[in-house]
């Protein structure tokens, strides 16, 4: 009786988690919408959300059994789908008043859909969609599902065999992503209008605060429930998110000269993706530390980005990519023993083999990630083409690939931003400044 | 003892499933405002906000007991208020430790404010914000109070008397507001900027990934707690969504020969509206059928849209009309037996009699909407005029309604989107690429 | 063995309503940043965000025993940090299965951040990024945690000693802050384009909108758990920010002569303001009074506000100082006895010495936190300055500090807003309406 009452409470906190997850695609959409030029936010934004449907379809029909399945003859690679399809039998009720396998399959579906969600913006303004239409579903098949059973499956290689510790995805998510979209970018060659600014930073922001709201669903649903280790996540993603800040903060200053808005949320990301796999071996110190870390790492790379070749549009290789990896680093490097996971990293006299354990994981996966991707992206690109024409992208994929312009907003200044129709006392105070109008269209046309 | 623990933690989830539902109105707000002109979107994010005013003080003063009042004469039709002024009597604690009455007196506040809040969308652009102020609430009475009587009161005669299966709302909220919508939008008659284009998609895209988070408080909450339901509940709304945006996708591509972000968003609205009569009678495929035919069906209709004489303005009628419908056929059509619900389709050769009770459902609640409304609103445009003055229209309502204009954004490229302020690295980051500049005013300016 | 159970189900909603508080910020950053101008909205939006890294990082090293340790000379004054350095000890499980310390940390962490966040809106669009960096952790170390000590620790002198009721921080967070910006204000002068304009309405809409959401969880996790009170606090939550959209525009529509769409949104936060502290002691109509009346007080001064010398930026003296101080007010006046907390206002027979308690927590903590602001805004006006200077501040703050601008957004109509690429359908629809292009800027360029 007890643990049915214990178990209802862990589903409650579950169910809550897993909505919050849900809000993370919106938020990422807007992420990335608000990072790329005016004519081609709402390609990427479809992208983003298109994932959901993608990802969904194929989980109910084999995706859920090609990574939670037995794996196939024991060797941990993929698993067996067979008996899944349709998750027909995950219908009947156990009775244990807990989270069930139902409940998994719905979280699973936001995990993989998040994840291919990432590798699109290695493509952003400047691919096909139909293509992404077709490479994403394969990307889905032979990339993530095979990673995802290695470490989420409790017979999947790296987790049973090498035993590496990824709390909440730093691999399979984050550093799968990451690696794949550079991939990509790298087969899709480099935007025209690479140096393009940001058409909406506000967008951005709200973008990646929402992701940090997410956040927390993600990692803390991992907990599996809600007890003393969800509280223990909960507070370090807050730190290192909050860490994640700081860190990329002055290393900009440092390198650029200035603190930006985007360089601000782009850290708190960082941050975020740095505890991910770590968030329940550190105490809070250790926390701020992943944060700060995981950040200062990734601003420094950002800082030679116009200089490298790829054209990582986005930064999800820097900020996934290399995260990740920062963040499963720290684990080696200075795990604290008294938080739940027990580990101790090699800096407080932890034994050595968590670092192999841990390369292991960061190579495979990352090496894993890179060459499949490219190859799928070089066999479409040599197929049905994976990149847009010239005058598509001049123009913007919007209006081009979507019939669609994003805004639709009359300049201010323009027979529009006057005063008619305010009221009298309003009127007043816009003309109390003793400034010129603060459109400055106002006085060139 | 342990039915209290059990019913904390159904407490538990109930309040994060409210707090959920709460956001669907800055993000219907969101929705409708992003898809109106650039001069009448605070208009129409105005009317979306006020329900919640408007709704909350007449369910403290009397809505409360006339839905869920003892019905009066037995009848099934409307409850009686006596006894609920102030819900006072609620105040005290029956030490349940689980979800009291209090808790859905604030729970049914926000299904009624949202469903007013769809029927907005129909006046969209051409209606006075008085006569909207008292619209509003008379509707409330007429409408909403007696049918949400018959679906939701334990002796309302469509539950009670007639037994149709409806989950969530697929009466009393979505088919309900969406012919209100449609009836409202006859009595004002065509927007004379019918054809206007979203002034901003991105704007419509995040409010409605909003509502679908918003849309798991609200489907999730239905189950009453967090159990076993709730876990399918949860996993049958993202199916449905997620099969909604590739059902409009799909119909989108056939019939005018692209996939825009809009459609996207609108298709996964229209599957969450399927689902929502029908989420505890599907099973996983079950589920992903009812979004693929409610936004296939949404789609189609859509598609003649500029024919229909009739600006059903945000499409209301189609989404929550159209898509309430056919979610309920398909419970009709293929409910699962293995569902939570256990209701046999007729296809899997369960009895016909539910056919007719749906019918019912839908033509009952169809009919009586559409009619009231409309009187109610030929009554208001009769007496106090319904419509703004032409001059108004054109103008717009936010300058000439709320003395506002939403945006004061100065235009890319003109003495504004310079490179000034930029360190030098940013600088020649912008300038790196070969194309002229990304603004389009730059150059005619 | 059941209260660990029912403690569980406390855990669960705590955890949520820990990460509803979380999306405040970019909530906050949305709502401000849409009510200034055009190039300072990424500075606001900076500050806002940026008060989680210092806080977090400041609230590790030694703010968490500043305001939760044992009162130093049992004063009541400030706690002691000793022990508390890095929350280690805090690793602990104490095995309740319950809300630990820990989770305290990481909720207070967010209280302190966001009072911060708020004080931030008194200096937009004037204040150096490097002062504010400088002043905010100085303010929270001389203003925030001992205000905090007083309120929420068992000890503290305005808790234990003064025996305020307030119920979730309408001393500690509220008046302080927005006496505090208004204290800030002041030091710094009035902005050059005092009368400006917000540069995004529906923007600041749904900041408004996510604070209310967020709000829930603001309030509700006060409840220290899902219980009988929570479901109090949650109704009457909603009951105040709906009457508060009323009696705002009640009285804006007197003053001004219209209702407008960011009126309607600060009435609901300054109805959310008034129940903060009252929220556990007003039965439903209480509750509806209470936003009604901070609202309309809150509105009522607005209606001067072009009036007044000080430039309260963004009306956080106005929204939480004047609406903090009415709601705790309200308590006074009618605190219904059948409410949770069972105190009797005054008007109701209530004892008299609630008045005389009440008005103390106002004045001290209100002057303290006037006086102590000034002081140090002062202090560091003297020594490094605090306002940019006015070449800056023409240019607005977004290109000068941040080197980033918010837009890049080619305006409607102009090569762009045309029907190219549109499907001929789409065409057709655009062109139906027989008014000229709803884009001004076509006709004059």
């Amino acid at each position: 009786m007890e643990p049915v009452l214990a178990a209802n409470a862990d589903l409650a906190w579950m169910l809550a988690a897993f909505v919050f997850v849900l809000l993370m695609f919106p938020g990422l959409a807007f992420y990335y919408g608000g990072m790329v030029g005016a004519r081609n936010v709402l390609n990427i934004m479809t992208m983003v959300m298109s994932t959901l449907g993608i990802t969904a379809v194929l989980y109910v029909l084999f995706g859920y059994g090609l990574v939670h399945g037995e794996t196939a003859g024991g060797l941990g690679i993929i698993g067996n789908p067979t008996g899944y399809f349709g998750l027909t039998d995950f219908m009947a009720d156990d009775e244990s008043g807990s989270v069930q396998t139902l409940y998994f399959a719905a979280w699973f579906i936001l995990f993989a859909a998040i994840t291919i969600a990432i590798v699109a913006s290695g493509a952003a303004g400047r691919m096909k969609f139909s293509a992404w239409l077709i490479f994403a579903p394969i990307w889905l098949i032979l990339v993530y599902f095979p990673v995802a059973h290695w470490v989420f499956a409790p017979d999947g290689f790296l987790l049973n065999t090498i035993k590496i510790h990824d709390y909440a995805g730093g691999t399979a998510v984050h550093m799968n992503s990451g690696v794949a979209a550079l991939a990509l970018a790298v087969v899709l060659g480099t935007r025209r209008r690479r140096g393009e600014r940001p058409h909406n930073v506000p967008m951005a922001i709200l973008g990646g605060g929402i992701l940090w709201f997410g956040w927390f669903g993600f990692n803390g649903s991992c907990a599996l429930g809600a007890s003393f280790l969800t509280q223990v996540v909960v507070l370090n993603t807050l730190l290192s998110g909050c860490a994640g800040m700081i860190g990329y903060c002055i290393v900009e200053r440092w390198r650029e000269g200035h603190v930006t808005s985007l360089g601000m949320i782009t850290g708190a990301v960082a941050g975020l993706v740095g505890i991910t796999p770590s968030a329940n071996t550190m105490n809070p110190l250790g926390a701020l530390m992943v944060g700060l870390l995981a950040s200062a790492v990734v601003a420094f790379l950002m800082s030679f980005k116009s200089r490298i070749p790829v054209d990582d549009s986005l930064d999800a290789f820097a900020v996934h990519g290399v995260g990740g990896i920062v963040g499963t680093l720290c684990i080696v490097l200075f795990a604290a023993e008294s938080a739940p996971a027990g580990v101790k990293g090699i800096l407080f006299g932890g034994p050595i083999d968590i670092l192999w354990r841990e390369l292991a994981g960061i190579v495979i996966t990352c090496g894993y990630s890179f060459v499949v991707t490219w190859l799928i992206a070089k066999a479409l690109d040599k197929t049905i083409g994976l990149r847009v024409d010239t005058e598509t992208e001049i123009e913007g994929l919007d209006p081009t690939l979507h019939a669609e312009s994003a805004y639709e907003i009359p300049s201010a200044g323009v027979g529009h931003g006057g005063l008619s129709g305010m009221s009298p006392a309003r009127a007043a105070e816009a003309v109390e400044g003793a400034l010129p109008s603060p459109s400055p269209t106002a006085a060139t046309t």
